[in-house]
């Protein structure tokens, strides 16, 4: 069998679905048994997959992933990384997904960040009947952004731009050093950081000079929140990235003040997973002149 | 108002019960006002009070606690102070609880560490009509030990021993230093992480030679378990301790070539919130004699 991808464009997934006179979403569950071969689950040997089906007709994949020699808060779920995969690809939001186990409550609450989320439909193929359940029939009585937000904030894969600015300016420039930088600042004003107004991002380049940054994702119930080197090694695991330890060098953006720091915990999650890459950080400020 | 406890004894359960003709289940949600008080979210500001009745006829306080400069994983909510506390005064079990917001889905994966937890009554004061619903009505479709452990292995709040040793055998003495290492033995002794085999303990002392011990306790979702220092904080918090400052050394007991290492995490979380604080850490093996 061929390694499946994290991806399947509109055009493919229609033909997919056609050949087995399925709907789209019914095309879902066929697909997540090849899905679990991609997981990276060496704690708990528990290959989860979450297929999703996005509003723009693609089609993308999340795994769980988990990371030895640390706390298990570390690990990322398989509906967080579909998340991220969508974030990555531009898309607005999620429409269905089919998963192989039942969704925990960790992430029926992290899906909470998405607009609309009641009405996503879930279908749970390890169950005996699976068939599309709405989210809100998996987390009633929720809690979400709507208990601490003003309607108008943007939510997560909605537009925003956090306007964080490296110490020393913009840079320009074409070292590697400098993309690494400008792209970490990317995916830092990219970041959902609602709650506590503290946006970073995590940029890393692996030893084929490839680039792969990821947002921080924050939870309306806090300990949900997906770190910004979480989002970044789901990246390069989608993006085609190899061993971890073949990840040479990462850059974080953090603001300058934030009540919330990532650098700490960054830095113990690179050294359990490639001892040798070296960690830069850059404390930002917000620009006040496009406030 | 006096500062209130966090916990109530039968007796005097019963006749506060008593003196406003309500049943003990009833009289939850009159407390939570002022259990609130003794919340520390300097993050949110939001506090939450989660007031539960065990199968003793105790009622146990429990409240939402924060840690700024540190990522938000690190929070521990008001359902995971109640059961580290019920943890604490050796009940067996939870029969309900009320609660000031609708649990989170971070909290509602951990109560699935309960026995019977789809039997816990709810309460949500903040709802137009509170009345008490089944934890099953909040996390249908469960995921849970179930999924993953037999039947017979021990889950949170049962009795257990994980017999670890500690590197150079018993320890006898009066010293504090002695004291510290055998309450974090303890703790560890008691952890419940059946699903990485990844037992571990903290203790702490303050300035005043008092000693406060708390065990990791693990959810099969991975992410919503409760590191071993969280543990010793909700301790110390619902024993009287004072500012975090004043913890002055620490302790942590881990199994020897464990997959979960906690030693980096509990580091960054003692150096953010009383940075004098000296850590040991003492790596033991089971005792296979008892075995
Ligand atoms: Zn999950
Ligand atoms: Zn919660």
């Amino acid at each position: 069998m061929d390694r499946p991808g994290f991806i399947i464009e509109p055009a493919e997934a229609k033909s997919m679905a056609e050949a087995s006179s399925l709907t789209l979403t019914q095309l879902l569950p066929s697909l997540i048994t090849s899905a679990q071969t991609l997981a990276r689950p060496p704690i708990s040997n528990f290959r989860v997959a979450a297929v999703g089906l996005s509003q723009s007709g693609r089609i993308l994949i999340g795994v769980n992933v988990e990371f030895p020699c640390l706390p298990l808060h570390h690990s990322i779920h398989a509906e967080q990384f579909l998340l991220t995969n969508l974030s990555l690809n531009n898309e607005a939001n999620l429409q269905s997904f089919a998963v192989s186990a039942a969704p925990c409550g960790h992430c029926r609450q992290f899906l909470q960040e998405l607009r609309g989320a009641p009405d996503i439909q879930i279908i749970v193929t390890s169950e005996p009947n699976p068939k599309p359940t709405s989210l809100s029939r998996f987390l009633p009585h929720r809690f979400g952004p709507h208990d601490l937000l003003p309607q108008q904030t943007p939510l997560f894969l909605e537009p925003r731009n956090n306007r964080l600015t490296l110490p020393n300016g913009v840079c320009n420039g074409e070292t590697l050093d400098t993309k690494l930088k400008i792209a970490a600042l990317e995916a830092a004003n990219k970041s959902h950081a609602p709650y506590s107004d503290s946006p970073s991002g995590v940029a890393i380049v692996d030893c084929y000079r490839k680039i792969y940054k990821g947002s921080y994702v924050e939870s309306a119930a806090f300990n949900p929140s997906l770190g910004p080197l979480q989002a970044a090694v789901v990246v390069f695991i989608a993006g085609g990235g190899g061993e971890y330890d073949e990840i040479v060098g990462a850059v974080l953006v953090e603001k300058d003040g934030a009540v919330v720091r990532q650098e700490g915990t960054v830095r113990l999650l690179l050294n359990a997973i490639s001892p040798k890459c070296v960690l830069q950080t850059f404390l930002c400020s917000v620009d006040q002149s496009s406030v």
